[in-house]
């Protein structure tokens, strides 16, 4: 692809480090698109991809910098999945996935928690994946004295197989409480099955998984003082935090979709037969879907961009966070999804008409975008948010904060 | 699939004879739907789908009844693609074009050439193919005598491998004329390639061709008296005629995408965790999509119906059509197909809101509409279309004919 | 305005006698056209209006022919309708509505009564007024022995002054049973209010109606025999039949904005400055947007026609008419009326993007179409009318016969 | 209306003392609210509100702060202009305008000119008109020794009647050089026409004017020394930053049209007879109306605000302000035009489905959004705004400098 002008644009006029990540981002991403079409048809497990963002410092881009960490904030986390996510949807995923699963220690344990967490994944350079996955509550914890025993299946698991170490979740047994702890990936009776094969994001590594007895002390239960929850309002930021990663997963890929479809109708598109123009880049049909599309993208970018930093301001001080602060980020987020949704699936599905027949070609992997933003874009329903957002804006009334909301 | 209530219209009040073929087509579409996720998958060059077509008299609907054929017209027969549609947009494809090709002899030759082609055609049950692909002018056809010699390449031939005749079309050497002639798909010189690898429409054979001295007697040159072609007005209904397939191909995968969808929120939804109901399709924002999509493509049906009743008042009197006649219809078959273009895409794109995350799974093959829609609707830029009809309303200009107006 | 090309499409090859029809309510529109942005201003009591409506034959178009009627049947009126909506919505509302209020004797009535109604209302040329308004269930009608008293008030009484005739609408005191009736508008205690000013078809007189003790026969109980309703499924037809009025009036009002503006860029809209065009009409966004609204509209006036020709199948044998009959053509005409809405809703929107920036003058009343479309489609929620479709495709359910479904 | 959510997101963390003015701002309209729509049906020169505007600090908000100034900047005067927008679009409109004629000295002028007119300006609460359209270059200069003198007719000149002083703009004889230059509104042979009536921002007093002989000194001629202009690519930043008041108008606007709608559904709305809901705010549809349009607003919304404050970088060093600066802030600014127009068209007409029926009483006023929006947005068609985007983002193209892009 020829390079001339980025759809993905940089609103925030971010300090010179932050700029530096996303650049770095943006290096890592060149890489990844120089095959991307063809590691998406050919479905193989992407430990050399993880290896790329480890070397890069990405993974550890939210951790401590005493301990070799990016300390970076969320601001440039979503900076950088929007990134990745322009030249491969799945490698961001599990990237801003395994920023949220890195950053949960944060969101529910106790201090000393996350912070020996955080230490070790920095030091380790540690990939996050996440057997949670509330829809179906059929994990079982079972407290064995000093240790807990987690048993049970998870249909999604995301990061998987090529996760460092895995989050579990689970309810304790003869209680409504959940317990998230950490363990190796390749824990004791932790079991990925082969089983995810849809039709966009397909390198995430989303199988099911069992845990038959996987076993982790108390002390590494999350925000659990002596057997007992402590908790907080900034628990339920785990919500809204990782939502804004799907924000920008779908923003990233939307980007890259209309990057990609502007190089082909420069460098391939012919000017159509009958038009009366030389060069595609001249007809005016063909200007107007990349000038309308454009315009709708960088207006949702800087929407993200926006609700990034109103949630970063609640992350800078955790133990601050009201219900009311945490209910309007959650609605913003919810405002920035069903847009960001409406705007990627749009972009995605009308490059097309711009790149012409010939770009169906499956070697040319421009309908990967779509695919990508249509399956992920159902993890829950768009509906449902754009709910979230119209109850505030009538009643005033602040989402009860669940798994989805 | 659970039947309930077809997404397909049959906004005509046909006739029954008519209405038998089009039950016929849905017995026939019932059968491809059982596997055609995984033909598409898998690729293979559909001899079988083509061998049921002809069983089921679909192929020689056109032909006249006292040489087997079925007698029909023009409006059946798009009503036919429609329903094939529904269930694999590839055959749908197949057989549409074929319908044109078959037709091509009385659109462009003589009155001697086309009662000789559809009474062997039916006879035959010959599935015709097309080497005939306007934008690339580079078949040479050499006048030897009696005979005329076709040489060169077409980038797409549909049908290729699958049918029993193709027409050929190239430039008469030295001039600017264009030849038509039909011949057997086994001729000498004609080779087809194995190169259609498209994103979409996967099964339709359309890859390139190549001619080397493929020949055809004088006699056969469609529409040619003395060496000398004949022409009239209706030799220019191929391109409304065809594009009016391209509308109820269209329509036929979006009506398609709509039953599949709604037998998957029936029968394997799960209604929203947190939305209160017990059953998805009880869910307002479900049925909402359905009600939406439904409304604009009944719509979009009952305009191709219309536009497919205008155009056989034409087929019905050949040598009556005047410029005017052929000028509006193709402004209406313009319009059809913008709109149906839109109204296929959005269908295929949202049907997803309604049947949720796991109906991602490859297996359940949804995105195959999209794919299939998207990919032929790229046939010729719609952009053009919209050209024709805002100048026919602004100028009560006509297009001039072309191969693609 | 230049006339160049229509962009209603007669889509129905009708006979040449409900053409003869269409063609009267044309001239009709441009009487009505050369003056309707002024009137629509003024405000003025459409009386002469009315009185042209009847000169035309439009009045009684449905009439019987032995008493001077026009014996055409609902797809005519609804073509009537349309047409005369391209030049003015109110005085089309008010002849849409007369049709209805017309109708509604065969609907309800028994055979005696709407014979001698219909032959008395086409030799007299009665204009139909009614004040019937189903949200306020506040009319009470007393049974006084051989006449019945209808007090209360309704809200909305489209017609009122300009009617000769009203058709009054109450509850049957201390039952649930409903009473029609006809009256003559200045009967003694029907007093009509002034105080219907809205943003759009304004000149409707849809104002209030106070009725105190307006007294009529028990014979003219429509459908009562010896004070006994005699209910059919047929009386249900009242809903699709009147909504199939409101599709015609809004796609009528879209023409009409579509036809305007369409003059208005031809004869008056400059060129933009920096465009390189000499003529408005050759600016490629302009034809792009004349091209894309007109594709729609044709798209929904051939489905509005469709789904009169199948409500006419109904009308042509009322006894005949089952639930389900009833059931799918009301989610027919319910799946009209959400396309129909935003159809015109986003034609009587978009023209002005085609005229240009002086094309607002207040003189010009370009405005009006969007304003009569946005007051009238908020009759009832059109969001209710994508329910009863989605709820048909999803799950086979037939609509629930009320006042709105 | 009942006060609950405002749909204007102050997205920006802006400093305590910008939000001290937006909140003026929004005091000043919920004054203007009180009678806007009966202000807007009579028509009557908005003196009184001026004199709101002045005194409430806004009128001189950008003026320096030693002569008694707001000392704001860009970023402050557009969500000022938003704010006001909200409850008056013509008021706003006359703002914004007046913010850039006030501004134009320094645009334009030189150092000595614009420090003397700002610091006039804002001890003399001046509020600035301006007689420049450049669709008319009809204007004619006269160099007369120490004096010029202006001539000519210009269609619209907002502000007129209600302005201290007036920018006027016109070619200087016999060249192709534009002088600019402010006069007292009352000066001798500037005659404001009363022929501004339209649809919508109809007390923007944008009528015609007369300039008969209009003179002024070559000193007030901005940015000329010594007769001879000197240019810089600042002077060229008039027409983004114009354009980004459009836009925040825009947005003000239709976040006006989402609150007064939103309180009219709270507070007036009844629900569906037949929904089941006892509210019309817990109506699925209602909501969901709100929601959709709400995200798409405040998308809108960040995106201008994100605009202004890269505008803003420019405004800070004027001398610093490259072709490709100026350049692409013009693309950003187009961007946010195209999309502005269509997200403020959308939730002015979309508003009413969520308002319903008895909401277009002429007396709510509730069209004069939508009025107001189609009335401006048509200024200079959106379409070349796309293909300013379109071009960029294909080839890198930057817009040529002109009174419009």
């Amino acid at each position: 692809m020829s390079a001339v002008t980025p759809a993905t644009w940089q609103s925030r006029p971010a300090p010179a480090e932050a700029r530096g990540w996303t650049d770095r981002a943006a290096e890592v991403a060149a890489i990844l698109a120089t095959d991307a079409a063809a590691r998406d048809r050919a479905g193989v497990t992407p430990h050399a991809e993880v290896r790329l963002l480890k070397d890069a410092g990405l993974v550890t881009l939210l951790g401590p910098v005493a301990h070799g960490g990016g300390g970076q904030d969320w601001t440039t986390a979503y900076q950088v999945v929007r990134e990745v996510a322009k030249a491969d949807g799945s490698i961001a995923q599990l990237l801003g996935y395994h920023y949220l699963w890195n950053w949960a220690a944060r969101l529910v344990g106790t201090r000393e928690q996350w912070e020996r967490i955080e230490a070790e994944a920095a030091r380790g350079r540690w990939f996050f994946g996440g057997a949670v996955n509330p829809r179906d509550a059929d994990v079982v914890v079972r407290d064995e004295g000093d240790t807990l025993a987690f048993s049970g299946r998870k249909s999604f698991s995301t990061g998987s197989k090529v996760s460092d170490v895995t989050v579990l979740e689970g309810v304790l047994e003869g209680t409504d409480d959940h317990v998230f702890a950490l363990v190796p990936s390749d824990s004791d009776g932790l079991a990925f099955h082969d089983d995810w094969d849809n039709i966009g994001q397909r390198l995430t590594e989303s199988g099911g998984v069992t845990l038959d007895h996987v076993r982790v002390g108390w002390d590494s239960a999350a925000g659990y003082v002596d057997k007992v929850f402590q908790p907080r309002v900034y628990n339920t930021l785990n919500v809204p935090t990782i939502q804004l990663v799907f924000v920008n997963l779908y923003l990233g890929i939307a980007a890259g979709a209309l990057e990609t479809a502007a190089g082909y109708t420069r460098d391939t598109t012919r000017p159509w037969l009958h038009g009366g123009y030389d060069r595609a880049v001249d007809e005016p049909y063909v200007i107007d879907v990349y000038g309308g599309l454009t315009a709708r993208l960088w207006a949702a970018q800087a929407f993200a961009d926006r609700v990034a930093e109103e949630g970063q301001r609640l992350h800078d001080d955790p133990d601050a966070v009201t219900e009311r602060d945490r209910g309007e980020f959650e609605v913003r987020v919810a405002a920035a999804k069903a847009h960001a949704t409406d705007v990627a699936l749009d972009t995605a599905n009308r490059i097309f008409e711009a790149t012409g027949a010939r770009s169906t070609a499956t070697a040319e992997g421009l309908d990967r975008f779509w695919r990508n933003v249509r399956t992920h874009t159902l993890h829950d329903p768009v509906a449902y948010k754009r709910r979230e957002v119209g109850r505030y804006v009538l009643t005033g009334e602040l989402p009860t904060p669940t798994w989805y909301s």
